[in-house]
């Protein structure tokens, strides 16, 4: 019995180190680990981009019949552009065995959940609030404004941690503490019972 | 914010390698890391067996009382005497953060999940029918008659897989890496969000 993939969502407000740890864990992983999850947009292509590659460039009218014929596991309207993520791919990769990760906001994390339940959504936060603060302002690049504006979503992020499944935390200088986490998670929900329901039948029928 | 210990229930079929894998894990463990937990009985104490070590011996009115004060996480009537698991020291450990183990038979698990949905429960199985079979042959001081009804009784208690959380197999020879799984259980079971219900309020507040 080939154990299928994990959809594995990453959520995690500015400044808790998601980005990084997501790389972090692509760069650890065995080679067919883990699959890329290539977004589709209706934005147009900027220069380098390739369809297929950094999107899947396409019209209004496909990414709306995608839409209609339940092709996009979770997507949203963003300066008059569609953004999304194509089911069939995806749930081909999990059926191959190969875990893929979704990186996506709070909003897109609970679509995806709703829709596909098996997904396990882990949250990455940082400590405490000091830290957040410290580690926003550390970056020297945004204005108070921007500074101000990302506090107060990461409190509306944060308050959504009920509907996730693990909790992460990112310490200062422990990025491969937290990457260790992740792939603990990812083995230990494959002993998950409801991850393994046919195995009584397998245990009489090889 | 100190991080309760878990209540671990660990069962499996005659056979699954149940005893030594909690052996294992016992003594691998850092000290303090798991807790015994004592079982109480109405049967009379054997020579060298004292209350509060092997068990505490109880009489059958004192055990009745504790049953009807909800004093027992779940008992069992078996030749005419009481076995059962007292609540109140195991809360205790938990509550200081000590990981108690309970290694039961399904139908005290099922018991003890009704009423501890907190606790998290480990079925230990052998990989396949064949192999469950040549285990229990192999231990060669059972009975035919005595492996039937092992094989039978297995059957019964692989089917209430669904009412576990985990699923871990015991490969031959393999005993290490069925431990390791178990201790990675109980780290990612500590990540889990409803281990981690006062983050939120914890990363405002600290």
């Amino acid at each position: 019995m080939k154990k299928k993939g994990l959809l594995l969502i990453i959520s995690g407000p500015s400044g808790a180190g998601k980005g990084e740890l997501v790389k972090r864990l692509r760069a650890t992983a065995p080679e067919g680990f883990f699959a890329y999850s290539v977004s589709a947009t209706t934005r147009a292509a900027r220069e380098g981009e390739r369809h297929g590659e950094n999107y899947y460039f396409l019209t209004r009218e496909e990414f709306e019949s995608r839409i209609a014929q339940d092709g996009m596991l979770e997507y949203a309207e963003y300066c008059g552009n569609y953004y999304g993520t194509p089911k069939g791919e995806i749930e081909e990769k999990l059926a191959n065995g190969v875990h893929v990760i979704l990186e996506i906001e709070v909003q897109g994390a609970m679509n995806v959940k709703r829709r596909m339940p098996e997904a396990v959504a882990v949250m990455i936060a940082p400590p405490d609030y000091p830290n957040l603060e410290r580690r926003l302002r550390g970056r020297g690049t945004n204005t108070e404004e921007d500074i101000q504006n990302r506090l107060a979503k990461a409190k509306e992020e944060l308050s959504t941690l009920p509907s996730y499944d693990y909790l992460v935390i990112n310490y200062d200088d422990m990025l491969d503490k937290a990457v260790q986490d992740v792939f603990d998670i990812i083995k230990v929900e494959q002993d998950s019972v409801k991850r393994n329901s046919g195995f009584v039948v397998d245990f009489y029928g090889k």
